[in-house]
């Protein structure tokens, strides 16, 4: 498998993947524009600003690879894909508003409180977590396997997985005792939880063995954290324009980063450290994890 | 039945069901003094203050009575009876925010926001719609009807229900053009929809055929609207000691209600008109029906 090849299968995965989920995405949410409907227009305009306003939509894809990565239909796990991008699109907008990190801009559009407002910001991404339990819980098959992602979504997006990593992640502000395996805590669950459980789900929604599903997951931890750490990165070196959200926050905000923890060469070798153990972790998969391995080294290189 | 026995039974019944709901929120909400724990004591702290804070658990035992209505052991809807009262007290803790109703006072107790702050209310709330259906799924057997409650309770929270409801009720605020339907279409989805939903999922989780499921589903919307009615007649003639809450507020905020629409006796009779066909739409379920008759009497004479 040479490289170049590699980097054109992704590409083009990467590619039509976002089109099949984007699609998928606009069909589930409510339409914005029906007076009569039960969910009020303005509540779907905004759930829709949100969630179809771009984005790498990296959690549904990594659900569709791990998919194809025990040897099933990747469709099998779009539901489960869909509800992954809803859980997370909410965070973004609940940690956007005011009271937490109060942004102007994600994704290169204005945030859900500043196109519309507030409450309807608080709402649309209340509406969004239920959303995402009501798509897995419908269309994931059998309902066995609905039951299991539902749960493995809640237990990520709960208090002891993401809502406890946003949480521990603002009571570290400021705080000057700072170390690698403090901010590690912090991201496992803020950021990991959630990327892990995109692994797990999209594997179980596609009937994983044990065996798999092991592999997918010790790649997940791997990959959830390199993902952060290349994050953090960008916070400190990246380009606005092209991340589309501010830059620098994370320090003017005092919040913990690796940069600050490790300098800028330590943070990129142990990003390339935790990705060669996700990559390591995909070998009971043999070739069928080639696109998740081409993924990890794809996302230690990314700009956005 | 004498109508007195029914009383006796009906309050130890409510007794024991609350104690039994109380004990089990307890045990799975995560522990607010374990600082190594994954949960941030703050985080759990903000759950506990809000979800033990007293409350009537009227959702609980609404599921707990359904599964008792068809003829099973009501422990069988005890999970489901949990995530309802979860997902309710959610929903409260965002409505008192700010951004929304604005208030400090409920159950008796300052509200989140205002005995920790907003970012740790909004963390509050969005955990507890996670635990909701984290214990949905884990602890419902089997796993078909796990999913199916997973879906009752996503569908009763979400855009087309709760959280669309309370974006309409915040969109009817002030406005002139109020009209019982219109008021009415509200409530289905703020309130109505959550209650059905405890009756359909304590059914669910108990068993039910398709028959006992569609009489508990239509006693369910009955004593919604009841309840609701009730609700606004307390906010203009209730005691503020015995509810806990603030009086006069709806009002006060330019909110829809039904004795600005209905006048107070209009709003009687109508409370009374729906709760009669929720007492009728039990007739299917026989003797077992008893109990949730009882209740939908009990309903209309509460004064907390």
């Amino acid at each position: 498998m040479s490289s170049s090849s590699t980097d054109v299968d992704l590409a083009a995965f990467l590619k039509d993947a976002r089109r099949r989920v984007d699609a998928a995405l606009d069909r589930y949410l409510p339409a914005g524009d029906d007076p009569s409907a039960d969910c009020p227009p303005r509540l779907a305009e905004a759930m829709r600003h949100s969630l179809l306003g771009g984005g790498k939509r990296l959690r549904p894809i990594l659900a569709l690879m791990a998919a194809e990565a025990v040897g099933a239909d990747p469709a099998l796990a779009l539901p489960a894909a869909c509800a992954l991008e809803m859980l997370h699109t909410y965070s973004l907008i609940h940690d956007d508003l005011p009271a937490m990190d109060d942004d102007d801009l994600r994704r290169g559009r204005p945030t859900c409180h500043r196109a519309f407002d507030e409450a309807t910001a608080i709402l649309a991404g209340d509406a969004l977590q239920a959303l995402a339990f009501e798509v897995v819980a419908r269309d994931t098959q059998p309902a066995a396997a609905a039951a299991r992602c539902c749960l493995e979504l809640a237990e990520a997006a709960g208090p002891l997985g993401m809502v406890g990593g946003q949480m521990a992640d603002l009571l570290a502000e400021g705080r000057t005792d700072a170390t690698a395996p403090a901010l590690e805590a912090i991201h496992r669950r803020k950021t990991g939880a959630l990327l892990r459980a995109s692994l797990r789900m999209g594997a179980i929604a596609a009937g994983a063995d044990d065996r798999q599903l092991d592999a997918l997951d010790r790649y997940g931890r791997g990959v959830g954290l390199a993902f952060q750490i290349v994050d953090d990165l960008l916070d400190v070196q990246g380009d606005e324009a092209k991340l589309g959200k501010r830059v620098g926050k994370d320090s003017g905000l005092g919040k913990w980063t690796y940069p600050a923890l490790l300098g800028v060469d330590g943070s990129r070798r142990r990003a390339r450290e935790v990705a060669d153990d996700a990559v390591l972790a995909l070998e009971p998969l043999g070739d069928r994890g080639a696109r998740l391995r081409a993924l990890a080294l794809n996302l230690l290189e990314r700009d956005r």
